[in-house]
């Protein structure tokens, strides 16, 4: 299972991509989507123009490594409301890209990311970026937006192997029940 | 020059198309984009799920339409936080589903759009629904969202003129100029 990490920002949009194998994790790659600076061609104020770069931007990482499932942190108020408005619009824009692209979307906050990354919710980037490496096995630190963003990957594959145990043991408990009531197996 | 106005929700995005033809405007069509409700098959918190039917629903009427600019609500900043959050959201799938199909999108406030369409920034929806109604020769009124979107189309329709009247304006002045400094017309 192929799984993409969404951290999105106006500025900076984090991207991270694992592929997961039975129990272990690979590195497939991971990134940022930056709607400033000079490369961008884009005006500060050109809000629909950075919007589209945000857009293009997670649809051709969606197309160059072809994931299955997207994981996407839940963003929240910042004490700016401004601030608040114009992330929500990102990530509107990066949310349009995965679903439009027909990946099913998960969604976690940072606290379930770290939580499940790093073993405490309140931990700092730094230590994010050390337990993704570890994790991944990556040669040298990830930059500190594809560290979340691939952290929202491994997260999302971790639950799922939680569901599918969790599914796995329902069902066992099911079969177990229809023993009991019919004395059949199916 | 046809023109689309969006007025971004995340329950109920209202559009608006209009034909500009000279200085004679002409209702095409409009409506809204409705995330809620039975038929939408989409659960409240999905907001995946409703992200995508506003940029689904956005490039349908673009689509069908065929409009050639695009006028967008600058939208603001509201009482409760996570409300802001998820109109952001709303408006960045929006412009994201406008943006990419290639439009070029102007962004105008609610009040510059009533003192456009009423001559009052402080209008209220039933001023704006009897003002567009009168503008475009309708038979009956127009929804609210619908009408607020309309009105967006013709304020974009409006200030095009006036900026193609200053254009001309300061052609003339160019080429007055040039009579003065060189004798010549060009």
């Amino acid at each position: 299972m192929r799984v993409l990490g969404i951290d999105p920002g106006l500025q900076c949009t984090g991207f991270g991509v694992i592929e997961k194998e039975g129990n272990a994790l690979h590195y497939v790659a991971s990134g940022t989507i930056r709607t400033t600076g000079a490369g961008t061609g884009i005006a500060q104020g050109d809000l629909p123009g950075r919007i589209r770069i945000i857009f293009e931007g997670v649809r051709e990482v969606v197309e160059r490594y072809q994931p299955q499932q997207a994981s996407c942190e839940i963003v929240f108020v910042n004490v700016n409301p401004q601030s608040t408005l114009l992330l929500g619009q990102a990530r509107g824009a990066a949310l349009a890209a995965l679903v439009t692209s027909g990946l099913a979307v998960a969604e976690y906050t940072a606290l379930q990311m770290k939580k499940s990354i790093v073993g405490n919710g309140h931990a700092d980037k730094a230590q994010v970026q050390e337990m993704v490496k570890r994790l991944l096995n990556l040669p040298g630190l990830p930059g500190k937006d594809a560290a979340d963003a691939l952290g929202l990957a491994i997260t999302h594959a971790h639950a799922s192997t939680s569901f599918a145990a969790m599914a796995k043991a329902t069902d066992l408990k099911r079969r177990t029940h229809a023993q009991f009531k019919g004395g059949r197996t199916y």
